[in-house]
């Protein structure tokens, strides 16, 4: 068993977005591309495999990238664990997608476990070191659960019926090595007997909230409702969402968080309509670095994602169905940033934090080594 | 030649979303649900015919509802203008969808004309009146044309480059009996030879920026890019939106908007970047009845238009592709209410009213007649 299958924390969860097979030098991942209509996992062998995987999206989300990158490191290091061959593989896997602030730090950690080390001893500790980030990962996130149950716990006490929760694109058990970030909470509520309702934003342009979170919540048995992405503004002023959870891929110093194309718009109509907005925060999407989020980079993608919707037509068969004639100019940013004062809080791993510049005081290891 | 071709005013456009051939008792329209792919002129020659193309979405847009409502009074007449039938057509074109108020307007307007007459005078008198309300239609947009062109000045005046303009849903000529209400600006702009930029909000669920305005806008070479509803406020954020300009469905007496859902949360993003938000307002839109907006009855539409994205697949067939998994829940609110205080101004035939309390200043004989 891998460190991975180790975790004393189970979250009951019949899939797992990336799985190392018992003392397998590869690992085996959801193809989220496929995903609701089919469950396909696919293995990945290779650094360059793991480059594509995280480039196409097969895996997606930001914890989950910064795992599959540092996987992909220990694969690479199966190859030629040199220094220089080393340097190729981290630059190629941080290439790979520009926002998330995860990868770039698992890169890192696996590269600054390895290089002190004898050139044969590289591969096997970057296989450790990728084990217990994803061990790590899944015990954050449940941690993060275990703050925000509390927060659900407390609008329960002050509610009848069901508590309902709005999130937005896909921060769940596929983005993550289990439980999710924005999720963790809604899984430990609905296991702890909680009545729960979850408003799931379909999330243009590639639908992740309809085609992973609907599909996540589904397989759970939590109840839930897609609608479009324009309707969160309405659905707050019916007073129908008593709090929003949201994910992050980049949050900087100050509290502003970069989060899946949408996330800011949802931010503005919490705070117009006084439904409080949480960000589910593991400490390895915090950009030390970055004084405020004006400096994270968007990734700006294909606009024939714009163009082009993709899903199941009336034979069975995934295809896309073009929106606009041929030629149409389309933009495609992925993410936006939301200000710090749209935030009701951060739920981290050590608690939440409602406050962005108390997070220094709450993780003073990073916010001085990385800073 | 109808009236509807006698107007003085001609908008240059080489299609109208309502024809009535001279002399004719019919009508054709654009069957809307076939664009962009497809420029199909679809025949109406009943009342029922009339209620089904609303119903149907063939048509769409607040002012054409009207005026498809209208000509629907007069088919009726035509077969049967008895009291009893006159209020039969009446009822079931008014129940055809809820929300726009131009629906009911038209009809009560038609109606008002023809019951003092005699039995076998009406049907005549339904069709002038019906002429009448698309010819004073097409008129009043280029009034709001004319008035939007001055704020375009103002901020042509004080910037280099073209104006960037983001619009939300189709408030163009495909809505209208000509120009349209929000591109109406945009259209004598253009005219002018003012440089131009529109951004284009996709508008999920039926997607009609993506199939209606950008087609509008290709067709009359006006610059635009698409982009999906949730990337309104990245776009403001970035500094990249001059003016919001939209349309309305209906709007209440004090200045509470309701109009395609998505366009609270762009009326959300255009204040917090100081971005000026307007709204194109003929006159029939406004519902002197209502308060506020809190009233206004939103449409709720099949889940159907959430889980099933339709467009032209590759083989140039069209058709709906599947998001979630059969028997996931969805929700559909086509409008959604945007309060008066997000509003800079109401861009209404007879000028900008920067604040809705002097509505009834501006219009003294609605005011008092129908409230």
């Amino acid at each position: 068993m891998s460190a991975l299958h180790e975790s004393p924390i189970d979250d009951r969860a019949s899939y797992r977005a990336i799985v190392r097979p018992a003392g397998g030098r590869h690992i085996e991942v959801i193809d989220q591309r496929a995903l609701p209509h089919a469950f396909v996992m696919t293995k990945i062998a290779s650094a360059d495999a793991a480059a594509l995987a995280i480039r196409r999206m097969i895996v997606r989300g930001a914890p989950l990238i910064g795992a599959v990158g540092a996987y992909g490191l220990a694969l690479a290091l199966d190859r030629d664990a040199s220094d220089a061959a080393l340097g190729r593989a981290h630059a190629a896997l941080d290439a790979t997608r520009p926002t998330a602030v995860n990868l770039r730090w698992a890169l890192d950690r696996v590269r600054h476990r390895v290089t002190p080390l004898a050139v044969d001893a590289r591969a096997d500790a970057a296989w450790q070191e990728a084990d217990a980030l994803c061990a790590e990962d899944i015990a954050i996130n449940h941690a993060i659960g275990v703050h925000g149950l509390e927060l659900l716990r407390d609008l329960a006490a002050r509610h009848a019926g069901p508590i309902n929760v709005m999130t937005h694109c896909n921060a769940g058990a596929l983005a993550t090595c289990g439980f999710g970030t924005a999720t963790a909470p809604l899984f430990l509520a609905h296991a702890a007997g909680m009545a729960l309702h979850v408003w799931v934003s379909e999330t243009r342009p590639r639908m992740q909230g309809a085609s992973l979170t609907a599909w996540e919540l589904q397989q759970r048995g939590i109840p839930h409702t897609l609608f479009v992405d324009g309707a969160s503004g309405l659905l707050m002023r019916r007073g129908d969402v008593d709090i929003v959870i949201v994910g992050a891929d980049r949050v900087a110093r100050n509290g502003d968080v970069c989060n899946k194309v949408g996330t800011y718009e949802k931010a503005l109509a919490a705070h117009d309509n006084d439904v409080p907005f949480y960000v589910a925060l593991p400490s390895p999407t915090i950009d030390w670095s970055l004084a405020s989020g004006d400096a994270i980079p968007i990734e700006s993608r294909s606009p024939d994602e714009v163009l082009t919707v993709v899903g199941r037509d009336e034979y069975g068969q995934t295809g896309g169905v073009a929106l606009a004639l041929p030629g149409t100019r389309a933009i495609n940013f992925a993410f936006d940033v939301t200000p710090a004062r749209l935030v009701s809080g951060l739920l981290t791993e050590r608690g939440i934090v409602r406050d962005a510049q108390h997070l220094p005081a709450v993780y003073p290891e990073r916010a001085h080594a990385d800073a």
